[in-house]
C-alpha cells in the first residue's frame, strides 16, 4: 500500500489556503493513503475560545472535511487529516478518515497537550481501527504518542498502520517512534507540520521530519525539518501481522497482564 | 545517590571468578547502589536443563548471593544483580537485591526471551517496587524492556529508579530506554554484559554499553561495547517524583485508562 504524509506550513486561520497547500501537494504523487498534519486547516496556536467558535467545523458537514471527500472520491483513496471539530458546545481536536467511498469515522484527541486543554474537550471515545482494503488503521493524534497505551491499545485491536497526524513541538518523538514500532511490531506515518506559529503574545516552532516507520523499528523516510514535502513510501502492511520476533517469542501472547500495575 | 553499572564479560560456569570479577570492579569505587549483568555468575547460554541443576542458586542462601551480602554490609551498598535461582524443583533468571542490612528481595523474570523457555520458569508474581534509602527502586531484567508494561507498572508503583541487570542481544535496548524513561519520568540503570557465550552448537555476541537514562531520556552516561567497566553516575533520583512536563500535562494523572484497550 502507497502511503504518503503530507507535510507543509499550515498558516493560522487560512483554512482554504492550507486546504489547497494540502491537496496541491497530494496531486503531486497518487497514494493509497494520505495522512495530513494535525489541525491542518485551522492551525496550531489558538489564543482565545472565539478563534474556534470560527475556524472548527462540523464532521462531517464542514467544507473542509467534504473538500477532502471529494479528493478521496476523485482519486480513489483514503485520508486521514486532522481537523478543529465543532460539534453542539464542544470543540475537539480531532483527526477525521475519509475514503472514496465517503466519510468513515473520526477520532477526538484522547490525550490533549498544553493549551490545547483551554479550548478542546478531550476525546471521550476508545481508541478504535479502521478497516481501509484488506489492512486495519489506527488512529492517533500527536501528543497521545508519549502515552505508550496509545499505540498499544491500537495495536493489540488489530492495527497494521497507526497514522498520526501531528504538530509536534518536543525533539522527542520521531525517535520514540522507532520504538513504539518495534514494541507492537506494527508501522506508523507521523505526518507532521513545519513553520512557526507566531500570535503575538505567544510563538510555537515545529520540527517536520515526517516520518514512516517499520515494524523493527527501522526510519523508512524522514522528511526535512523544514521543507514542505510529500513524503511518499510502499508499505508491506501485512507484516504488521507477524508478531513473532523469533522462535520462542511473539510479542502479544507473551505479555503477562496478570502481572502487571497499570490502574 | 551514586548508582553503578557493573559491566563485564560474564564467563559460562565460572560463578567463583565471575564473582571475583565482578566485586574487584566494584571495590575501585564506591557507591550507593550497584547494578550487576543479568546471570552474572553462571553465564547465560544453557545448552540443557543439568547445566543449571549444577549452576543454579537457592535465594538467599547460595554462596553468590552470600557473597553479594558480604559486600553489602562491609561497604554500606545495595546492589541488585541478576542471578540463576534454583527454588524446589523449578530454576528462574531472578535478581536479587541486597544491601547492608542483608536480603531485601528477589524479582524472577516475568518475560523469557528465546531459549530461556526451554529451561526457566516464567516469574509468577507481579511487578513490585523496595524502598532503598529515600527513593524506591524498580527492578526489570534485559527483555522485559521490550514490553512498555514493565517499566510502567514500576514507574506507576512509585519507581525512581530501574534497576535493569541485562544480557543483551539485539541492538535496540539503549535506544529504547531514552523513551521508556522519557514516557514515566524516571531514571534507569542498564547493567549489560559484554563479550561472548561461545558453546559449540550456538553462539552469542553481547552488546555492552551499558547505560544510565534520565527521566528526561538523557543518556546521562554510557559504556563501551566492548570493555569492563564501572559505569558511575550521581543520580538526583528525588527528580523521578515531578511528572508534570508543561502547566497543563502531568503524564501519570493525563493517562485515561477507561479509553485504552489493554487486555
Amino acid at each position: 500500500m502507497r502511503v504518503a504524509c503530507v507535510q507543509f506550513d499550515c498558516q493560522f486561520a487560512k483554512p482554504q489556503e492550507n486546504l489547497a497547500t494540502a491537496l496541491s501537494l497530494m496531486e503531486n504523487e497518487r497514494a493509497d493513503l494520505y495522512i495530513l498534519p494535525e489541525l491542518f486547516h485551522s492551525g496550531y496556536l489558538f489564543v482565545d475560545e472565539q478563534e474556534l467558535h470560527e475556524l472548527a467545523e462540523p464532521v462531517p458537514d464542514g467544507k473542509t472535511v467534504q473538500a477532502l471527500e471529494d479528493f478521496a472520491h476523485k482519486n480513489g483513496s483514503g485520508i486521514v487529516a486532522g481537523i478543529a471539530e465543532k460539534s453542539g458546545e464542544h470543540f475537539y481536536n480531532s483527526a477525521v478518515f475519509v475514503d472514496e467511498t465517503g466519510f468513515r469515522g473520526v477520532y477526538r484527541k484522547i490525550h490533549l497537550y498544553d493549551r490545547e486543554k483551554l479550548w478542546f474537550a478531550p476525546g471521550e471515545a476508545p481508541f478504535e481501527i479502521w478497516s481501509f482494503r484488506d489492512v486495519n488503521l489506527g488512529i492517533m493524534i500527536c501528543f497521545d504518542w508519549i502515552f505508550p497505551e496509545s499505540m498499544r491499545s491500537l495495536a493489540l485491536l488489530g492495527a497494521d498502520l497507526i497514522c498520526h497526524p501531528s504538530n509536534l513541538v518536543l525533539p522527542y518523538c520521531q525517535n520514540a517512534m522507532v520504538t513504539r514500532c518495534l514494541e507492537n511490531r506494527v508501522f506508523a506515518a507521523t505526518a507532521n507540520r513545519i513553520g512557526r506559529d507566531d500570535r503575538d503574545v505567544i510563538a510555537i516552532d515545529f520540527t517536520g521530519q515526517s516520518q514512516i516507520t517499520g515494524p523493527d523499528g527501522s526510519i523508512l523516510v524522514r522528511a526535512s525539518k523544514d521543507q514542505p514535502s510529500l513524503l511518499v513510501q510502499d508499505l508491506p502492511l501485512q507484516q504488521a501481522r507477524n508478531k513473532q520476533i523469533n522462535e520462542y517469542n511473539q510479542l502479544f501472547t507473551d505479555r503477562r497482564p496478570d502481572f502487571y500495575h497499570l490502574d
